[in-house]
C-alpha cells in the first residue's frame, strides 16, 4: 500500500458516526428514558446499537427502513442515488408482537434482555420482509439449521426504522475483557499515535494457532502494524468464550509478537455466519475502525459447507476499489517438516506426510483430555489456557 | 491489491516499446550495419540497449539528449510537459573520443568489446554534463570509490543522444543461462498465462538465502505469484557469478516453493549501486516486466555504508502512486529458536541469543572451507552449489 498522509476515511465519507453521549449528558437521557415506551431487543440487537453509536457502522445512524433493507438485501448498497456506499448485511430492528402501537417518529427507548436502557431514538414507519427472499439473497440459504438463517427467523418478521440518538449502556459484556474494548474513535486515536500509515485487520471468533499466527506475520511484514480483532459479541453455543479466547491472544502476543506492532481489541460484533457478505461487512466496520488492510483467509465467516472457499475472497475482490480498504487474501497454513516452517500450499511444496496438520476435533479431543496438540500447532501457551477450560468446562 | 482485469500498463502509459527485429530484418539491418560507422560501447552500455530494445525501458526508446539527463539528474523526472513520468538513473550513450564527428541524425552502428555490433540507429547532439552534479544527485557521493561513481567518471564526459532503431545481438550472456533471459513481453505472456492478476517481483544479485526466501514468501501470500528476478548484468567483481547464483535459485524453488507460483528470469542490467534512486528504477523496469508489486528490503541496491538503511523505502514511497507498482516494504529477517521459525524484528520479539545469524564474511569464511552453514541460514542444496564454487575458485 503507498504511504496515506491521512487516516482512513470513515465508510460513506461522512465522517464517523458518533451518538456517545458524554457523562452528564448519558446521565439526563437516561433519567428521561423511564417515561418512554419500552421497546425488547436481544442481545443481537444490542451489539448493533453499540456499532451503530460507535461508528463502526457509518455512515449509518441508525436500525435501517424498508428501503435501505430492500436495497442491501438486493443490491448490497445503500440506496443513494449513485448507489456508490457498499453495504452487505441489513442492520435491522425487529419489533416484537408485544409493542403493538408504533408510530413514525415516537421516541423509544431500547431495553435488553437483562432490562438495560441500550439507547434511546425514534422509530420509522413498520414494515415487513420477504424473509425467505432475504435469507437467500444475504445467506445463499433458507435452511433453519444455517445459525444466522435461524436467528434471522426466530426475530419474526416486524421491523421498523429507529434513528439513534444515543448509546446509554454498553450491552453485556465478560468484565474481564472490557479494557480491550476500544471505540473506532479509539482506535484510530491509538493508530496515529503510533504513526502507523498501513495497519492490516485481523478477525477471529476462535483462537489463533500457529497457522493465523503466521498468516498474521506475513500480512504484517510489509505494513507498519496489525489489528487483532476478535469477533466477542454472540455466537455459537460450541465457540470458545470470549475471555479465554483474550487470555490466549494475550499470550501468544506477549510470547511471539512484537507488541509495539500489535494491537489487540475486542469486536463487540454477534456472527451470523453469512460467510461472503459477512466478509464484506466485516471489511467496512473494520475500516471504519481505522485499518488500511484486512485478512480474508478462506471461508471467512462461513459455517459448515455452506459456502465455496474461496467465496468470499472472490465477493471482497469485486467490491474492493469501492470498499477502500485492501483484502489480503490468504490461503491455509500448515507446518512443513521439509521447510522447517509454517507454509501455504500457495508458496511451498506441501505433502501430506511432510506436514503437521490436525482437525479442529482432534484439536478438541486433545485439549479436553488435558493434552498439548503439537508445538507445531499451536503454540504451548495457548493449548495451556485452552486445556484448563476444556477441563474444567467438560 | 485489488483485482485488475488488465494487464499492468507499462511505465508512461505509451504501450511497451519494442525494438526487437524479426529474423529477416535482423539479416538485413546487420548487412547494412557493415558499411555505417561504429561507435564503440561498452558491456554496460551493451546492456541498456537491450533494456531499451525489449521494453525494459519503457517509454524510453534510446539514450537520452542532455534535456533529458538534465531532467532525470535534477527532478528525477522525464522532461514531460506535466512532469509526471518517473524516472530515476539517467540512460546515456557515452560517446569515446576516438568517434571523432559527431552529427546529428547520423546513422551508426553500436559495437561492443567483443566487435559485435548490437543495435544500430541515430544520433542525436554532442553534450556534456557536470559529472559531480550527477553523481551527488544520482548517487549522492562524489566518492571514486564508490563502484557506480567509478563507473560513471570512468566512462568519460562526452555523451549523444540515440534513437535507438533495433537490437540486432543480445549483449553477451553465459550461455547455461540463455533460457532464462525472457523479454517483457514474454514475462507479461506467461504472468497472463497463468492467469496473475497480482504478481511481485524480487530484485537480487546475491543468492537467496533463508532470510530472503522467507520475505519472497510473505510477500506472496495473498498475491498470486512471484517473480524472481536476478539482476545477471555487471556487477562488481567480488559479486557470486549469474550462472552459480542461477543454479542456487534453481535449487531453492524446486526444492522450497511451489513451482506454479513462481517465475524466475534473468534481469541483464548492469548494478549502479545507487541505493534509493536504483530501487525507484527497478521498480519502473519490474512494472514494465509486468509485475504489481514490489520487494524493497532494506538498503536496497546500495553498497558499503553509502546510504541510509531505510532510505530506498523512503524514495519509493513518494513515487509509489506515479510509479503505479506497489512497493512492499521489508525488514531484516532471521530464524528464531524461541519461535521456531523465520521472522523480523518488526514482527516477532528477537533477542540476539535466540537468533541464528552469520554475516556475510563468516558465511564466505565457511563455504570456501567446504563448510555448510546452519541450516537456519542457508538451504543445504543451496550450500552445496555455493561450497563447489568457492572451493573450486579459491
Amino acid at each position: 500500500m503507498t504511504s496515506t498522509l491521512q487516516p482512513v476515511q470513515a465508510h460513506g465519507c461522512q465522517g464517523l458516526v458518533c451518538r456517545l453521549p458524554d457523562e452528564s449528558q448519558r446521565a439526563t437521557m437516561l433519567d428521561a428514558a423511564g417515561a418512554l415506551p419500552q421497546l425488547a431487543i436481544s442481545h443481537r440487537v444490542a451489539s448493533d446499537c453499540e456499532l451503530i453509536a460507535n461508528g463502526a457502522y457509518s455512515p449509518l445512524t441508525g436500525f435501517m427502513d424498508q428501503v435501505g433493507a430492500q436495497s442491501v438485501i438486493d443490491s448490497m448498497r445503500l440506496p443513494t442515488a449513485a448507489g456508490e456506499v457498499v453495504w452487505a448485511l441489513p442492520v435491522l430492528l425487529p419489533v416484537p408482537d408485544t409493542f403493538s402501537v408504533v408510530e413514525a417518529g415516537q421516541s423509544v427507548a431500547l431495553v435488553d434482555p437483562d432490562q438495560r436502557v441500550i439507547a434511546v431514538g425514534e422509530l420509522g414507519q413498520l414494515f415487513e420482509l420477504d424473509l425467505h427472499h432475504y435469507a437467500q439473497s444475504v445467506y445463499q440459504t433458507t435452511d433453519g439449521a444455517h445459525p444466522g438463517v435461524a436467528a434471522l427467523m426466530a426475530a419474526g418478521n416486524r421491523f421498523a426504522a429507529f434513528e439513534l440518538t444515543a448509546l446509554l449502556n454498553r450491552p453485556r459484556r465478560d468484565l474481564s475483557t472490557d479494557r480491550y474494548f476500544l471505540d473506532p474513535a479509539q482506535t484510530r486515536a491509538e493508530i496515529a499515535r503510533r504513526g502507523w500509515q498501513t495497519v492490516v485487520a485481523f478477525q477471529t471468533r476462535n483462537p489463533i494457532h500457529r497457522a493465523h499466527e503466521y498468516l498474521i506475520k506475513c500480512a504484517m511484514e510489509p505494513l507498519d502494524g496489525v489489528l487483532i480483532h476478535p469477533l466477542v459479541g454472540e455466537t455459537k453455543p460450541d465457540d470458545i468464550p470470549a475471555d479465554v479466547r483474550m487470555r490466549c491472544y494475550e499470550a501468544l502476543v506477549q510470547g511471539y509478537f512484537n507488541p509495539e506492532r500489535v494491537m489487540l481489541s475486542a469486536f463487540p460484533a454477534a456472527m451470523h455466519y453469512a460467510g461472503p457478505r459477512e466478509a464484506v461487512h466485516h471489511m467496512i466496520a473494520r475500516k471504519n475502525y481505522g485499518c488500511t488492510h484486512m485478512i480474508i483467509g478462506r471461508d471467512h465467516a462461513g459455517v459448515g459447507d455452506y459456502y465455496g472457499t474461496y467465496d468470499a475472497q472472490v465477493l471482497v475482490d469485486t467490491v474492493a476499489d469501492a470498499l477502500g480498504i485492501v483484502p489480503l487474501k490468504f490461503e491455509h497454513a500448515v507446518y512443513s517438516k521439509h521447510c522447517a516452517g509454517m507454509v501455504s500450499m500457495k508458496t511451498a511444496p506441501v505433502r501430506k506426510e511432510d506436514t503437521v496438520f490436525l482437525s479442529g476435533s482432534a484439536v478438541r479431543a486433545m485439549l479436553a483430555n488435558g493434552q498439548r496438540p503439537p508445538a507445531e500447532f499451536t503454540r504451548p501457551e495457548v493449548a495451556d489456557i485452552l486445556i484448563e477450560w476444556a477441563t474444567i468446562s467438560s
